[in-house]
């Protein structure tokens, strides 16, 4: 669990999946009970909280999924990947990286960043 | 300050301070004094243990330079620039990005990683 390929596929299956109790068991099984998120857009501490925000995410972007971009790499505690955010069958027009830092194993803190987005 | 370019250059400059009093003066007013630092090679924390992991890297390399890449960006306390070591006056072999979370202002954690690097 600790390989950062297998980090960065639960991260993401958590942010794809829609329904709110199979969220909150991928939040519960991947992720510290009090573990922190922060990207520019919005940040959030705990499992409840973090699964609010990712289905306020599927609310405004309801047809799009999250994609693993690249190979994700890292060291010691830390993890970093790259993801993209588009429709299942197109060009996906938002990219980001997040670094992810673990504690026993689980999700305890994420900071992410945008690569790419469309011009407001 | 807060301002992301400002904090790489902060930041690059203590990396490219090869006199040490001069290097722990750049640590002293832009890093907390607790500063912690890890990447895939190296970790220290607090100014004097971050001085000397700098120290290392221009034993390592003395004629390399650390040189912004593209353009930081950040949000909250967060900053993230990427870099490339190499000759002041060739083609850098090495490149790699770094997380910043400031704290009052100043760098008080850092987490890097390797973008590019010679085949070993």
């Amino acid at each position: 669990m600790h390989e950062p390929i297998a980090i960065a596929n639960a991260y993401l299956d958590t942010w794809n999946q829609r329904v709110a109790a199979q969220r909150q068991a991928l939040l519960a099984q991947h992720w510290s009970a009090d573990a922190r998120y922060v990207d520019p857009l919005m940040a959030g501490q705990g499992t409840a909280q973090i699964g609010a925000l990712i289905a306020a995410v599927h609310e405004r972007f309801p047809h799009f999924r999250f994609a693993l971009l690249g190979k994700p790499d890292g060291h010691g505690d830390y993890v970093r990947l790259s993801w993209s955010l588009g429709p299942a069958d197109g060009d996906a027009p938002i990219e980001g990286s997040d670094v992810v830092r673990l504690r026993d194993g689980k999700i305890d803190e994420v900071v992410g960043f945008i690569d790419r987005a469309p011009l407001p």
